[in-house]
């Protein structure tokens, strides 16, 4: 791919604040938007880690109208759009592109498991002659420990061969460096792919990858973007084992909510600890040891804007 | 439970035909649905096999409102409102509420995998919650093989404990009839215990359950509904038989465009056997070969209205 015509380097999948009824917290979204834009980090709003699937279509509508009317940068922003209806994906997909989003990250239908491959051809194609815009880009995203339904290399042959203008990349969250040493192996044209972690993201960048888009990087966008920038330096291979390291940290813990935990306790803000069922928020161990953990590494979010008190 | 006032035997998880553009049928629907109450079968539909998940919020609730308007009996009622979205889920049972449906099915939020019961239980307690109606009747649905998400005996315990005028059943669609005699087991009062499918619908009623919601009730309702009023004859084990006979010949294939190829079938109508991505269609070959084996059963589909040619 061109690296400067589409996405290069580290999004953020945003994780999404709620209030006291657990509504979603328009001004502190937009707040961590602009924050983590600032540290160059693109916005993957709307993924796993943003309780996307835990949001309604309209929730979704308001959020990403409220972004780009605050006047973010809508070239740093992929929103996730895939449904498990058709329907739904395609007025998410058709509101991002006319607000001008320059992606969007695109689940597979997830409730009904094994569907084959023309099945998800099928449902791929119909959302793109729904959406029937030029200027639509869709990255896909491979998460088979949650979604349970993958997207298999064979399908994404397919769709580059008839979408090849549509259908530039893909978010490989699959924890399994193989497939994504596969999916670079194939030497796709123009076809932008995304670790879905930072774990192996110089492995990555060194296979012709386009960056991560990694839950973590809620908390640590600026050093994951800086290995991104600097990844054919001496010092990249110290740099990639630092953000190794904070990640298993973290990861000791469940993610999503240790994430909003870290931005709670960094923005002296404990509003933004909230989750939404069926997840469960820290334990009070849990958020100790997570913090403690950070403390020890020094960890820092410089830059991020403290909640009035 | 007592049998007389709520639901007890047979109901179908309705089958959503679709139009050429692949919007729901209404008046197919509705005249698909009036004939299964003629068979004396109850209307689960919003269910697995009426690809609900493959359906908008907004697909739902036109469907809903144009089957109670069309004068079916709400009685016989329990539309599938679970989705992965609080919001969502609140919404449509609000309607069903509000529109007299006797019951609702309700899966749990199925996109995250490995959550706590103390989750999911947050999750139900949120949703009955913001329902906030007396009337509202839940039946749970544990559907593992599909959803990866379970309702456990413990979360059915304690939803029943804090919501015993609410929570008054479940599908079992575990496939596991341990799971099924387990609930049963419990002896939990007024709790009506639905199998997944025919397979154990004697077992079942044998052990104090109320009936089943079956996929194949889209096409045998008549005979299904019979056993659960001749269960305590002695013509009840040959009738049981020659269900699952039935039943195991269409699991051959694919089961829910099955179901809509044999609709179409009987009614003449190929317009019925259309699926939404990203389920497939069924293979000429899969065809002929369901087809050969309902004829040597001498199946037939009575009272079905056949389309204007």
């Amino acid at each position: 791919m061109s690296r400067t015509d589409r996405f290069f380097g580290v999004l953020s999948p945003v994780v999404t604040p709620f209030t006291r009824d657990l509504a979603p917290d328009t001004d502190r979204f937009i707040r961590h938007c602009e924050w983590l834009v600032s540290q160059n980090c693109g916005l993957a709003f709307f993924g796993t880690n943003s309780e996307a699937n835990s949001l309604s279509l309209a929730e979704k509508t308001e959020l990403l109208e409220a972004l780009v009317d605050a006047g973010v940068d809508t070239a740093r922003m992929m929103p996730g759009t895939g449904a498990c209806a058709i329907p739904d994906t395609v007025a998410l997909t058709k509101l991002a592109v006319a607000r001008g989003c320059a992606g969007v990250l695109m689940l597979p239908p997830f409730y009904y498991k094994g569907v084959s491959d023309d099945g998800l051809y099928r449902y791929f194609a119909e959302v793109i002659e729904r959406v029937g815009d030029a200027k639509l880009r869709i990255y896909l995203y491979h998460i088979p420990p949650v979604a349970q339904v993958g997207i298999t290399l064979d399908l994404i042959e397919r769709l580059i061969a008839a979408y090849p203008e549509t259908v530039v990349g893909i978010k490989d969250s699959s924890g399994d460096w193989s497939n994504t040493a596969a999916m670079l192996d194939r030497g796709w044209p123009d076809f932008a792919v995304f670790s879905g972690n930072e774990k192996t993201l110089l492995d990555n960048l060194k296979g012709g990858g386009a960056g991560c888009i990694s839950a973590t990087a809620n908390i640590n966008p600026g050093a994951i973007a800086k290995l991104c920038e600097v990844w054919q330096t001496p010092e990249a291979e110290a740099m990639q084992a630092d953000l190794l390291d904070l990640r298993l940290a973290v990861e000791k813990f469940p993610v999503i909510p240790s994430l909003k935990e870290v931005v709670a306790h960094y923005a002296d803000d404990p509003e933004w600890a909230r989750v939404r069922p069926p997840l469960d928020p820290l334990t009070g161990d849990q958020r100790a040891g997570l913090l403690a953990e950070l403390r020890r590494r020094d960890f820092a979010m410089p830059g991020l804007v403290r909640e009035p008190a």
